[in-house]
């Protein structure tokens, strides 16, 4: 146990007042070994440390000067398939796995010094959010996303909301009413994980409503989605789209390990089934909700490492679209220094 | 951009044909040492990473062994005087600072996998659940706690809520009914960054209800705490203590640093100027609700550092105190496998 400061000292001088007086030439130079020793290993440890940290800045700065190219390689513009993409492929970024993850874990940084800018603009009255939506079919990496790219920033800053089948409550409202009440206050991040596009898709593919009313459920998403940004919210939108071979073995390892059987669910094999059926309706979504202020981005999900990279750089690029600076005080600052010297 | 695996491989067999065609003598030499300084590179960044990945594990192994003494160490017990709190010292670890950071970056693995068997639990119906309660005077480090300890884990599996000055529609209620409403569901992580302390703190010190109303919550909380514990909240309630000397230290950098400038609030010095009404009002919290089932632990804060590590250590004897296996599958694995396959 140590002890506080003050017998620490106490402490430390005796053994000094000892060590003067007792300690015969052997155990002096044995002594003087260790000291050399561990300031070897310090130095060492220190000259690893800058070369991390110097690896990290390149690669952090590697990543972000690619940032803008990720993003257009990735957004939705008119004519863009879905069965074109290649899901292994890696937009933007010819690094290897360990390049894209040493990039991810350098660019937590920046997204983290954003994210506070952020949240001060929030604690001072300003309106302006991020909001981060997150679709795919199952095994995509939803959760690896929240967990890897999300799980980088302060909590305190995150507003994550899941969105399952809707309960008795919510069934009873529009079906943008729980969506509305989730959306992020000024200063947050927001993230969706599945969202209104469930009602686009699942309610879809799995006939729980009149095509009239799916149908017409495309502008009311664009009209809610305008409203938001206008209201000062950023909005990202995300599919990550794996292959049906990786889909394969990402449930098959579900089903092999002891540690993932909890996350399989049998209607995973159900689902999987209508494929083709969820790829018709994500790309009439893709079609016709990919708007200026609330654009899709496409991210092909075979390399997690990639998804979660890429993610990173669209979440680093909203953030930074914001361009807010530390806000300034609404107080005398002068005199509050004064006032607080005062209480010394 | 990089461009899909199979246009990969096209493109380095091209280039492998050129090499042996066209490569003058003094460009393969030129390459051939290109290609040893990297295999060199990479050998001492496997080396390095080994080391860290080694110097992480002792770290987490050295914390972890002591986490049971930390925590006996924290836990208040009867007699315990706050006035006698060495807010400088390091209870428990009498490592550096640097050792420190170490250790709960460690640590932060062995975190995340023991909140994900309590996320998997809950998934499965199980209704244990962890509510950390943090508590403090103004810069005492709650928000640095919810950024470096709670961030360690998977957003997915945290629940925090702030509670700040109630709004209109929570104090028509009784002063429990926002924080029952705000317990963690069976499997998540609860972190209460102010809690129903402030209604024996701030309500006392500023005269917000009468001495009876004050004076009878001690046995409503206690009560309450302990009926959330039977329903399966293991509940965690943490004290950061920090010493008037480093609390002036904080704000006065608040009020020196651009980027800290919205983390200050003039009524912060007024709250100083009443620090002994605070000490007296906490001393008897800890006094009267500290329990079996909701123990406190004051943590000396003056080093964020050490406290950091020293809630990561409580939030750890807490999780794998649950002793959590992975939940078994509640669908036939041999039948969903060849569902699976039948799948490809």
């Amino acid at each position: 146990m140590a002890k506080g400061s003050k017998k620490k000292k106490k402490d430390k001088s005796k053994n000094e007042d000892k060590k003067k007086h007792d300690v015969k030439p052997a155990r002096k130079a044995a002594a003087k070994n260790a000291e050399k020793a561990a300031a070897k290993a310090a130095k060492a440890d220190r000259k690893a440390a800058e070369k991390a940290a110097a690896a990290h800045e390149a690669a952090a700065a590697g990543l972000l000067a690619r940032r803008d190219a990720v993003a257009d390689l990735l957004r939705v513009a008119p004519g863009f398939r879905l069965a074109d993409v290649d899901t292994g492929a890696t937009p933007g970024f010819d690094g290897s796995r360990r390049d894209g993850e040493a990039a991810l874990a350098a660019v937590g940084a920046e997204l983290s010094d954003l994210q506070e800018r952020l949240f001060a603009h929030g604690r001072t009255g300003g309106t302006r959010s991020v909001l981060l939506v997150l679709q795919g079919l199952d095994t995509a990496g939803k959760g690896g996303i929240v967990r890897h790219v999300v799980g980088l920033v302060d909590p305190q800053g995150v507003a994550l909301r899941s969105f399952g089948v809707p309960t008795p409550e919510e069934r009873r409202h529009h079906f943008l009413w729980r969506i509305r009440r989730a959306l992020p206050r000024g200063g947050m991040i927001g993230v969706f994980d599945r969202s209104h596009y469930e009602d686009v898709l699942v309610a879809r593919v799995d006939d729980l409503v009149a095509p009239e009313v799916w149908e017409r459920r495309f502008d009311e998403i664009n009209r809610f989605e305008a409203q938001a940004a206008a209201a000062g919210a950023t909005i990202v939108k995300v599919a990550l789209w794996v292959s049906p071979d990786e889909q394969y073995r990402r449930l098959r390892e579900r089903l092999e390990r002891p540690d993932k059987l909890w996350k399989y669910d049998p209607t995973d094999v159900d689902v999987r089934l209508r494929r083709p059926a969820y790829e018709a309706a994500y790309q009439e979504v893709l079609d016709r909700t990919s708007t200026e202020v609330a654009p899709w981005y496409v991210v092909p999900a075979d390399s997690k490492w990639y998804a979660r990279l890429a993610v990173s750089a669209l979440l680093h690029q909203a953030l930074a679209g914001l361009q807010l600076d530390w806000p300034p005080a609404d107080y005398d600052v002068d005199a509050e220094l004064a006032r607080l010297d005062a209480t010394r």
